[in-house]
């Protein structure tokens, strides 16, 4: 677990007192380049730690792999030069499973251009529709409103890591029944997260997510709700500000999308139905 | 300025109330292809608006160029399949200057791995020095720590659209001596608004930002930093926490890093001779 932080040391200052030297905690921040079948796929800055299962989401959220049986395997692996005499933990090689088709190299950018109707959000909603495997408009999965505000703070209390440096990402996956806490993952970066808990999905073969819930530290953009969509995953809950392009993916695909959970309130962008508020006690004659 | 927000009814939530539908303003997030000489180069989402600025922040912090004069020109054009009739305002075309290399198509990629030495967070930080077109620990800035105390309230009046959205990254640039808030620029990617920022000092000459603050909302990750380097910018100072490989890069190319820049209080990571801090009135007799 020593490269999650690293110490170094920080000049204090606070104004009107002496500054003062002392060690600091830092979280860990390292190059992973993704290769699939030898070629490079995809560079990430990311924190060191279930890399197998940040590669293995990330294939799922660009479409490549679905179920477990798809993934094959994965190692580490020296980089370029190095004649794989010196292994940095900074490459990971994923073999897939026979018959899996490899990605193109330039995916990511084809999952954005490949519509007719030009670069546009509304092309954009419709490669994820036609990539993913699963259809999370037809989860029955319903929440009780009152656990839902329960989630940010267990995600927090389970934050092992942002305790001590201020400086991770989390992501959490919930049973929308129960409330129990399946996965927590932590990451400098908010994609990598998500990726890493989708990855520890899908290797334990529960993909697609019915049923859950995806709760996020910060705020929801496209791409976090591409990723919980092409997971199977029918609710994402953010504690900041939706961006108006995942709003619009959540309300063509049928995910149900909440963000400034905090405290007592939420707003709930798409999908409402699925939420269950407590009736209120009657106040009136 | 209609594209930069969208409106959107929500369901709001409130425990031990009634929940109730109301108007909602969020973030617009759409996705940018950054082209040059017509070949696709990099799809960010990004927040519409100063998308030539955005190109050119992208191009400089990449190594592709270093000077207005080597930018050319830039043009929205159809996507593809729309044969030029449709314009989505969402593919930037930038023809560089005679005399300037194209960039590689996986330039992002190639930064990172370039080195011999593998794929290590050494290998990143050898990059950007090798790239970087401008000596960062020349830079003879001071900054009186109580100025910049002041910036974080300054960058956030500052802030048009996350007031309404909550939604919004920003990143402002500042004079290390004076104070003065020269730019600020909001994305809904925190990359997007230093690059916007980056972009808009290029485009007006005034690389490299030598006697500047770059002041981001978030944390301060290595690609942030990198970016500060490029611009030839000193001083970075972030809200939040840094990583690991930003101090590093930080302590090896000369850049001053502070983070947590709260109320009077900051840590200061790297390049801490930069920072004036008012010497204290004697209480001891």
């Amino acid at each position: 677990m020593g490269r999650i932080t690293a110490h170094r040391p920080v000049t204090r200052i606070t104004l009107g007192h002496e500054p003062h030297r002392r060690p600091d905690t830092l979280v860990v921040e390292e190059p992973l380049e993704i290769r699939v079948g030898g070629l490079p796929l995809a560079v990430t800055m990311r924190t060191p730690g279930n890399d197998v299962e940040l590669a293995a989401g990330f294939l799922v959220s660009e479409g490549v792999i679905a179920h477990a049986a798809q993934f094959g395997s994965a190692i580490h692996c020296g980089g370029p030069g190095t004649g794989g005499v010196e292994n940095t933990y900074n490459v990971l090689d994923v073999t897939l499973a026979p018959g899996v088709p490899a990605p193109t190299p330039d995916l990511a950018r084809s999952v954005y251009t490949s519509s007719s109707c030009g670069l546009c959000g509304k092309a954009s909603i419709e490669a994820v529709e036609t990539v993913s495997n699963y259809d999370v408009a037809a989860d029955a999965a319903a929440l009780d409103a009152t656990l839902l505000a329960t989630f940010p703070d267990r995600l927090r209390a389970a934050q092992a890591v942002f305790q001590k440096t201020g400086g991770l990402h989390a992501a959490g996956l919930f049973d929308a029944g129960t409330g129990e806490l399946l996965v927590v993952r932590e990451d400098v970066g908010r994609h990598n997260a998500v990726d890493k808990v989708v990855g520890w999905a899908v290797l334990h073969g529960r993909l697609p997510l019915s049923g859950t819930v995806l709760m996020v530290s910060g705020r929801a953009g496209f791409e976090l709700a591409q990723k919980a969509v092409m997971a199977g995953i029918p609710i994402l809950a953010a504690v900041s500000a939706p961006s108006s392009l995942a709003v619009e993916l959540a309300a063509a695909s049928g995910l149900t999308l909440v963000g400034f959970l905090r405290g007592q309130s939420m707003n709930v962008y798409a999908g409402a139905e699925r939420l269950r508020v407590p009736a209120l006690s009657g106040t009136a004659g």
